[in-house]
C-alpha cells in the first residue's frame, strides 16, 4: 500500500470538498473532510472497479449511506478516473450537474445508489450483498468465478439511529453476509450537537447481537484500515462492522469536531485557514495533488489488469457454459426464459385477486427465474410463496442455501423494501416484496427511492380495502391506495379480478423504468365478463371498457379493483329502475397511467358528455379529475372492525348505496 | 401473591380467548393462550389501576404492543372488572363492539392505546414513561407524590423485528427510563414459521447495548414473574426487558408452539381438545372460573384502598399547592396559562414561515407550559428550540433533567412520532415533533395512528417544497403534502406567510380531536397584505380571500403556502396584459377543512362562475375538485438539485409560468 500517495488522495478530496461546497455555498463538508482517508483507501487500495466501465457486473460496490457527504464520492470518483471532470465538480449542487446535492443513481457514473434519506443506504448495501451471493450461486462454476465481489458501505451516526438500519443489519447477520463490510464513521457529532445528547448506545455490542463481526480502529490510520478490512474479509460467514473513530470536518481549525462542520460551507475565512493547516495551496481553487492523479494512473493499470483477467475468465466461462451465458444475458436484458404460462380463469368464478396473484406468480417465477423476493412475515396471507427450484432444493434463500429465491424478510417492511432496491440496483435480478397494503406506510420511504431511481421492483400489497374485515381500522386501507398514487413514477395497479391480475403481473414484469404496486383483494371477487376481447391491450393505457351498452352511454361507472364488480351490480340496480339508461362500466386498474393517456383515449373510454360516477373503497381524492365529488361513492373516514360485508354496510359502501347515489344525482 | 387464583385467572383468559375467537371465526389465539399468565400477574398482582376510573391519572399503564393478541386485553380487563361484559366479549370483532379486532383507544375502557401495526406499541410505552417522568418532575412535591406509576408493555417477536422498536428503545436506554418494563413474549414463532427462519439475533444483548437491564425467565412461573418484576423496579436508572420463554397457543394440543396457533381460530375440534386439556368445562361457552371473579372482587378492594390513599394525597397536595393544582387542571383541560403573546409581523417583510414558526412557538410554549417536543436532529433547521424554563435549568429533557421540555429525538423520525403519541396518550401534556416535510414518510405509520386515535399532536414539517433547493430530489417534497392530506382526521396547514403561521399554530394548539401538520417554508416569503381584517376567522374554515377586486372576480387564483405570493405576482403579470380582468387571490392553508365547509362558504370564497386557477409546488392531485387539471400549475415529477429559484425555473414553476398558463387558457 502506497501510504504517501493515499495521503495525497485524501488531501485532494479535502481540497475539492472545501472548494466545491464553498462555491456552491451549500453542502456538507463534515463527512468528506472527516473520512477522506477511507475514500482514498477504498478506491486507492481495497476495491476492484473499472472507471471506464462503471457498470461492470463484478465490480465491488460502494454505498455512501451517509449521502449528505456527497463530495466524498464526487471527489474520489473524479480522482480515480471516473468520467467526472473538475468542471463537473465546480457545478456541484447546480441544476443539471453530474454532482447533485446528494448522490443520485443514474446521474453520476460510479454512484451505485441514491442516498440522503438516512439508514437506507446500508439497507440497500445488504440487498447488494444478497444479490452477489445469489448471482454467484447461480452462475459461478468450478474454475470460473463470474461473481465474487464485496459490498462496502460507509454509515454515519444518523444511519445507525434510523430503525431501517437495525432491521436490515439484523437480517444481514442472520443471513451471514460475509462479503458485506460496513465502515462506521464514528465522529460522535450530529446536526444538533454531540451524539451524546441522544445516542449513547453501544453500537458495537448491538451489531454483535445481530451476529456481525465488530472491529474498531482509527479513520486516519491507513495500515489499520488495511488490516481491519483484511480481517473483515477473512470472516466469510459474518458481515463486518468496522468502527472508525474520526473527527468531523477534520482540518477546519474552528469547526472540526463540532456540529458546525456538518452541513454548511466553512466560509471563506475558515476555508483558507483549513487549507493552510492541511497544506493545500491557497491560490489554486479546486486544486488536487498531482501525486494523486499520478497515483490513480498507475492504479488504473492494475485495475485494468484485474478486469482483463476477469474478462478472460468470463469469456472462457461463456464458451464452456453457453446456456448459462445465454441465461445471464436474459437476466440482464430482462427477458423471460419463456413466455409465462399464465393461468386462465373462468368468468363468474370467484377468486380473491391475492389468490389469483399467487397462481400467476408461480407462472411468472417460472418464466423469469431471476425473480426473487418475499414477504414481511405474511407469506401465506400475501400468497407469495415461490416454487422450489427445479434442482429440488429449498426455495428459501439463506446462509446455507445461496441458490434460494424466497426471502423471509421478517416483520421488517421498511428494510425489506430498501433491501429490494439494493437487489435491483445490483443488476441481474428482478425483485418483489409483499405485505398488507395498509403497511405500505412502513415501506414508503424506500418506495419513494425506488420510484426516484426508476427501479423495476414489484410490491404485492394485499388486503386492499375495508373488506379486510375483522382486523379493523389499523389494518384497513382507506387512504393507502391514494397515498401511493401520489408518488411520481410509481405505477399503482389495482386489478378488478383474476384476469386483470394476470395482466397486471405481466405489465409489472415488463416495466423496466420504475416500481409497480399490485393492490390485491383479501376477499373473493367474481371474474368479470369483458365485452371487448382486446381488453388487455387497452388496460395497458390504464383503463378499459368492461361492459358497453349498444348505444352511446348516458352514464359511465368507473372504478378499480373490487369496486368494478360493485359497479356492475349497481348498474343492474339502476337499470332495474331506469331500463332506458345506457350504462357503461369502466375498469381503471391504473388511474395514473389513464390520466396521462392522450385526451382522445380518455374520451373514447369516458364517452363525454356521459355522466360519470365513481366508486372507491377509500378516499375520493384524485377521482374528481373525472367526476364531481358528489358523483363519487367513497369512504372518507377510518374503518371498523367486523366481517367485511358488515363493515361495508355500516359505512354505506354497497352496490345499493352506489345505485342510490346515482339515482339521487340523476333526479337533480 | 395468590398463585392459585392467578392460575384460575389465566385459565379463564384462555377460555374466553378460545370461545371469542371461535365465535367470531376470526382472531389471534396464539398470544393470549401463550401469555395469559402475564396478564393474570399484571392485573392480579403487579399493577395499580381502578376499573371504575380507567383514566385515573396515576394508574399504571399497560400497552399490548403485540396488538393482534387483543383477547389478552379484553379477557383480563373483563375479569378485572372494567366495564366490559361477557356480551361485549361475545361481540368480539363485530361492528360497533367494545372488543374490536385490534385494541382501539377510545373504544374500550382500560385500553391505553391502539395497537396492531407492530413495533409502535413499545414506542408509545416509551412516550408514556417519558410523560410520567415529566409530570412527576413538574407536580410532585416533598410529601406529595401525585405521579408515580409504571409503564408496562408486552412485546412479541414481530415488535422487536420492526425498526421503530430499535429507535425507541435506544432512546429509552439513553434517557434511563427506569419505570418502563417491557415483557418480551418470546415464543419463537411468527406467522411464516419459527423465528429461526429470519430472526436469530441476540435480543437480550441488543437491549443491553441500548443501556437496558435485561432479565430472563419463564412465562408460566408466577414467582419468577414477581421476582423479575421486582428486580426491574429496583433498577431506577434503566428500563428493563424481561425475556419470557413461552409457548404460542399454549393449551392447543396440535397447534401450540407452531405458527398455526398465531392468527386463526383453533377450530371446533381443536378448541374442544384444548379445553379438555386445560380443564375448561366443555358445556359452558364463555366460561370463566368463579375463583377468578372472586379473586378480582378481593383485588378491587385492595386497589380501591390504594386509589383512596392516592386521592387523599392528591387532595392534600391540592390544598397545599393551590396554584400547582390549578395548573394541573389547565394541563388536562388544554387551557393555556395565559393568552399567547403572538408576535406580529409587518406586511412586506420577508421571513421564512419556519422562522416565523420559531418565533410563534416561543410564545406558544410560554402560554402552554405543558407543550413538550423536539426534532429528529434538525432543531435549528426546523426552528423548534424551546426556551429554557423560568427556573433557568436546561430546556432539554434527560436522565438528569426530568423537568426539561425539549426532546432530542435523534435521527429517529418514526419513533419520535410514536413516542409523541405515547406522551399525548398519557395525558396532561401536549406534544410536537419536527423534521423535514419529505421525511414525513418515515413518520407516517405513527401519524396514521395519531389520526385514528384523535391525538392532538403537532408536526412541524419544514422545507416544504422544491424551494429546499440544493439538497435535491431526496429532500424536496413533491407528493409529500398531498400524501399527508389523504390521511383522515389529519389537519394539514400550510401557511402562506408569517401571519398565517401564527394563526396556524394557534389552531393546532386549540385542536383537541386530532393531529395537525404545519408545513413550513425553508425560503423567505413576504408577509402578504390581506384585504379582509377578519381573515383569521375565515382561515379557520380552511381558506380565505387575500386580495379582492372591487367587482365580482373573473378569475380566482387559489394556492397554499409559498404559492400564495407566487399567485399574487402572477396576478400582477396577468393584469399587466389584461387590466380589465378582476382577479381574486385565495389562500387555502387547509384544503381538507375547506372542502368540508358548507357549499355557501365555498361559493363565497370561490365566487362561481369565476374561472379558478391553482398553483401548487407539488402534484395537482385533489385540487381538481375546484379547478380543471388544465388550470393547475403543478409539479408532477421529482425535483432537481440546485438553488431553489433555479430549480423552480428548470421545472417551469414560476409566477411567469403561472401567468402564461392563465393567459393561454383564457385564449381558449
Amino acid at each position: 500500500m502506497d501510504k504517501k500517495s493515499l495521503h495525497s488522495v485524501a488531501l485532494s478530496m479535502r481540497s475539492l470538498t472545501i472548494d466545491a461546497i464553498q462555491k456552491a455555498n451549500s453542502g456538507h463538508p463534515g463527512l468528506p473532510l472527516g473520512a477522506a482517508e477511507l475514500g482514498a483507501f477504498l478506491y486507492g487500495a481495497a476495491m476492484k472497479y473499472d472507471p471506464a466501465d462503471p457498470s461492470w457486473i463484478d465490480r465491488d460496490r460502494f454505498v455512501l449511506s451517509a449521502g449528505h457527504g456527497s463530495m466524498f464520492l464526487y471527489s474520489i470518483l473524479h480522482l480515480a478516473g471516473f468520467p467526472i471532470s473538475i468542471d463537473d465538480i465546480k457545478a456541484f449542487r447546480q441544476v443539471g450537474s453530474k454532482c447533485p446535492g446528494h448522490p443520485e443513481y443514474g446521474v453520476t457514473p460510479g454512484v451505485e445508489t441514491t442516498t440522503g434519506p438516512l439508514g437506507q443506504g446500508i439497507a440497500m448495501a445488504v440487498g447488494m450483498a444478497i444479490a452477489e451471493r445469489m448471482m454467484g450461486s447461480k452462475f459461478n462454476r468450478p474454475g470460473f468465478t463470474v461473481f465474487d465481489h464485496y459490498t462496502y458501505t460507509l454509515v454515519g451516526d444518523g444511519c445507525l439511529m434510523e430503525g431501517v438500519s437495525s432491521e436490515a443489519c439484523s437480517l444481514a447477520g442472520h443471513l451471514g453476509l460475509g462479503k458485506l463490510i460496513a465502515y462506521y464513521d464514528s465522529n460522535a457529532v450530529s446536526i444538533d450537537g454531540p451524539t451524546s445528547i441522544t445516542f449513547t448506545e453501544d453500537v458495537g455490542k448491538r451489531f454483535e447481537a445481530y451476529g456481525w463481526q465488530v472491529l474498531s480502529g482509527d479513520m486516519y490510520d491507513f495500515e489499520g484500515l488495511e488490516t481491519l478490512t483484511a480481517k473483515a474479509k477473512t470472516d466469510a460467514g459474518r458481515p463486518s462492522l468496522i468502527i472508525l473513530k474520526s473527527v468531523i470536518g477534520k482540518g477546519s481549525p474552528n469547526k472540526q469536531g463540532t456540529s458546525g462542520a456538518h452541513g454548511s460551507p466553512l466560509g471563506e475565512e475558515e476555508a483558507a485557514k483549513a487549507k493552510a493547516i492541511l497544506g493545500i495551496p491557497l491560490d489554486q481553487p479546486f486544486w488536487a495533488a498531482p501525486e494523486a492523479y499520478a497515483f490513480f494512473e498507475k492504479r488504473r493499470v492494475e485495475l485494468a489488469a484485474a478486469k482483463a483477467a476477469w474478462q478472460k475468465t468470463y469469456e472462457a466461462w461463456g464458451k464452456a457454459n453457453p446456456e448459462l451465458s445465454e441465461e445471464l444475458s436474459r437476466w440482464y436484458f430482462n427477458r423471460p426464459a419463456k413466455e409465462p404460462d399464465l393461468p386462465s380463469f373462468t368468468a363468474g368464478d370467484k377468486i380473491a385477486t391475492r389468490n389469483a396473484s399467487g397462481k400467476v406468480l408461480a407462472a411468472i417465477a417460472t418464466a423469469w427465474p431471476n425473480l426473487v423476493g418475499g414477504s414481511a412475515d405474511l407469506q401465506n396471507p400475501n400468497v407469495v410463496g415461490l416454487p422450489a427450484d427445479p434442482a429440488g432444493s429449498s426455495s428459501v434463500f439463506g446462509k446455507d442455501n445461496p441458490g434460494g429465491r424466497y426471502l423471509h424478510f421478517g416483520v421488517r417492511e421498511f428494510a425489506m423494501t430498501a433491501i429490494t432496491n439494493g437487489i435491483a440496483l445490483h443488476g441481474g435480478l428482478r425483485a418483489f416484496t409483499a405485505t398488507f397494503l395498509v403497511f405500505a406506510d412502513y415501506m414508503r420511504p424506500a418506495i419513494r427511492l425506488a420510484a426516484l431511481m426508476k427501479l423495476p421492483v414489484v410490491y404485492v400489497l394485499t388486503h386492499d380495502s375495508i373488506f379486510v374485515g375483522e382486523d379493523g381500522p389499523t389494518h384497513q386501507p382507506i387512504e393507502s391506495l391514494t397515498a401511493l398514487r401520489t408518488i411520481p413514477n410509481l405505477t399503482v395497479l389495482r386489478p378488478a379480478d383474476a384476469e386483470e391480475t394476470a395482466v397486471a403481473w405481466r405489465q409489472a414484469m415488463e416495466r423496466t423504468d420504475g416500481p409497480t404496486v399490485l393492490a390485491l383483494s383479501r376477499q373473493n371477487l367474481p371474474v368479470v365478463v369483458k365485452d371487448d376481447p382486446e381488453w388487455p391491450y387497452t388496460m395497458a393505457l390504464g383503463a378499459y371498457v368492461v361492459r358497453n351498452p349498444k348505444v352511446a352511454p348516458d352514464l359511465v361507472l368507473a372504478a378499480s379493483g373490487s369496486e368494478v364488480s360493485l359497479a356492475l351490480a349497481a348498474a343492474d340496480l339502476v337499470s332495474g329502475k331506469k331500463p332506458n339508461l345506457a350504462i357503461r362500466i369502466v375498469s381503471v386498474p391504473d388511474r395514473g397511467t389513464f390520466y396521462k393517456a392522450p385526451a382522445a383515449v380518455r374520451d373514447a373510454i369516458l364517452s363525454p358528455p356521459a355522466k360519470i360516477f365513481v366508486a372507491e373503497a377509500g378516499i375520493s381524492m384524485g377521482w374528481e379529475r373525472i367526476a364531481p365529488f358528489e358523483n363519487i361513492l367513497s369512504i372518507e373516514r377510518f374503518g371498523e372492525s367486523g366481517p367485511g360485508d358488515k363493515v361495508a354496510a355500516a359505512l354505506g359502501f354497497t352496490a345499493q348505496a352506489f345505485a342510490d347515489l346515482i339515482m339521487a344525482r340523476l333526479m337533480k
